[in-house]
């Protein structure tokens, strides 16, 4: 890791430092340009504006922007080291952006006192984009201030870490079901940790038919039951009334094991426990809640996905927020409802099934194989058709549930 | 004008709406490179970040990056149209910035309720960035803004249409006033407006040199006297104690006038009252307070500039606006302070002495001639000299005044 981390450094100062920079999209070479571009000309499209709000997006870059807003309370699995620190990770988020779906995003760190105070100051701001992408803010905040910022900005707002995680992870965990044999419907979940991801990530397998009572979610206390009085009301939600108090208790017969906590929580001796042909998705990055090794070993029968790249099903949001940005810019939509989310899940979920096309296998020179099974059931990073797939599934349910303000997809959309 | 409307339409509309994009400088295509510019590379810069928050500069974009930043609550000479109508200005301003002086420049219009509340929420996102350009915020309430956010924010504050027309007029007026051999000290001054821009003008050119006794600034009841109770603390800086009271008692023996207030103010019969060898400078924009042609016809002896393109000695802000931040961000500097500003004025006006380049001329194929005179008081904006010289004269003045965290200039800076 040393030499990563040197690579790393190295990456992000030079030749220059940081990741991202502005480039002009229109001529400003003779008076001309500049008389059109500014002082008198750009008096027009204000004016145009002015009459009407609209065409902003027809003036501007509004449209096609994203602004990409944290208060660095819970940057990655690192905590809250404040807003600047956050900085590298809301650029390489905006390298994301432009790289995969040719968005325009701009980082924000925003200085956080109070929950209030960061929703006020968003919400001044949010007029000035096409959607607004949260991340890195701690639970439970983050729940409050996703709410209200939906409530008030004009534009989507997406916590990422919450529903890009959830849409992800709720398709690998639907193609992995599928592939074991399993129903949605029946199976029994034990969901190791119980922050913003782990609660999107559940809330997200219950929109997609899981059954609340066969969930079990466990915090550092244990199992999240019915008669602890001791939690928020986002974990409430999952809340299971039973007697079972311990991992030991739930692992056992489970079906599907999702981790959203920590390295090394889930010994070999309760994958044993688990239910025949079982799912474990260990997403705690970089150092999962088992290494994949110890859980092969002990289940031959098992199919498993990490946050990690270097193994196979990778649970990366880069396969969802780029996209569904892309679909809710494309049609205006006024937010990011669950509608589209499904959609997306689907779209993601349905893509792995598909043949790989070569370019993508030479893309991972390390995998012999990409092929629907129990090691690719999410689609890879590098997938040219995650953009055309996932934009135009969430754009169509964006219209069809009535949030869209463009409501015609324009003819050849998404198709190259 | 029909025409020049449309075409500014079409040139903010197409082929893409808007003037700026994101691009990245750092390669996007492999799986390592997504392992350096996020997960889980990126956790090395942040952490680099969290220990000491100087290595912003090394590993992020902020050291580049500058926020253009409005309410729309003054939008050019339109008045208050919201912020999101101000929007095309602030994007043709970070194309400035980026076409002029390399500075990655991000638009961001505030939804502006009280000036406490706007305050605050700039402030919060400060740090996001290198610099802040305010702008077409309205007078009274930029005064306090810019106030308040330069006490509380650790980067440069700058309110362009206060100071950077100060700049460049202050620069334009000492040379026009040289030439007609008057001695700034001496020189009378009527100022036609008590705006922004106009409190900020007086106020530089007092820096340069003129006496407050000599200047008699007009708002829209006339003259701006010592017994006159109906004025902001800002216009009392200039109000004078005389017994003058229009623009005709003032403006007989004037040896300058500078209109920052509307179209058609002053009068032939009133440049006719000047003194010898006067000074116009008719800023109003796109119609000044006088026509050229009229007032040359009145006065032979004239020097006039206007804010118009198409006359000479234009006074136009990006003359300064992109080299004051290009030095303030080399030498990351704390502020833009008095001496930075004046450092701007006199490089500024001393480039217009120097012999204008061919390439200069070229790009003015309807000037014949940029010798420094009458109609060639202030340099071209496209002139590509200002750059280097404004931006080190900057540089070099935040270091000798001691706001500058870099205390040594790189060697060869600004030297092609």
């Amino acid at each position: 890791m040393a030499d990563l981390r040197q690579q790393a450094l190295d990456y992000h100062e030079l030749p220059v430092p940081g990741k991202t920079a502005v480039c002009l999209t229109k001529p400003a070479e003779t008076s001309m340009d500049l008389a059109l571009a500014y002082s008198p000309g750009v008096a027009e499209p204000v004016r145009e504006i002015a009459a009407n709000p609209e065409n902003a997006y027809r003036y501007t870059g509004k449209g096609n922007t994203v602004a990409v807003i944290s208060n660095g309370t819970a940057i990655l699995g690192l905590g809250n080291l404040g807003p600047l620190a956050s900085k590298p990770v809301m650029e390489g988020k905006a390298l994301l952006f432009k790289h995969f779906a040719n968005i325009d995003a701009t980082d924000i760190e925003v200085k956080h006192r109070t929950s209030e105070e960061f929703i006020n100051t968003v919400e001044a701001i949010a007029d000035t984009f096409g959607g607004i992408n949260l991340e890195d803010i701690k639970a439970p905040e983050c729940f409050e201030i996703e709410k209200a910022l939906i409530e008030r900005c004009n534009v989507p707002v997406f916590h990422d870490d919450q529903h890009g995680t959830a849409i992800v992870t709720a398709a690998g965990m639907i193609n992995a079901l599928e592939i074991q044999g399993k129903s949605i419907e029946e199976a029994v979940f034990v969901c190791m940790g119980a922050g913003a991801a782990a609660i999107a990530c559940m809330t997200m397998i219950v929109k997609c038919g899981a059954q609340r009572e066969n969930i079990y979610m466990l915090d550092r206390k244990g199992v999240i039951h019915t008669r602890r009085e001791d939690i928020n009301e986002y974990k409430a939600l999952f809340a299971n009334n039973t007697d079972k108090r311990t991992l030991q208790d739930v692992i056992k017969g489970a079906d599907a094991f999702l981790g959203l906590s920590g390295p090394d929580v889930l010994g070999a001796e309760d994958v044993a426990l688990m239910a025949e042909k079982p799912v474990i998705f260990a997403c705690s990055n970089p150092d999962p809640e088992i290494r994949p090794e110890i859980a092969h070993e002990t289940r031959k029968d098992l199919i498993m996905g990490t946050g990690r790249s270097d193994y196979p099903n990778q649970v990366n949001n880069v396969l969802c927020f780029p996209f569904i940005f892309r679909g809710a810019l494309d049609v205006r939509a006024s937010k990011i409802n669950d509608e589209m989310k499904i959609a997306a899940v689907h779209a993601i979920a349905s893509l792995a099934k598909e043949a790989v096309p070569a370019s993508v296998l030479a893309a991972y020179p390390d995998v012999s194989s990409l092929e629907f099974g129990a090691d690719y059931v999410i689609p890879k990073p590098m997938d040219p058709r995650l953009l055309p797939n996932v934009a135009k599934a969430v754009a169509l349910a964006a219209i069809e549930s009535g949030v869209a303000n463009i409501t015609t997809l324009p003819v050849g959309y998404m198709e190259s």
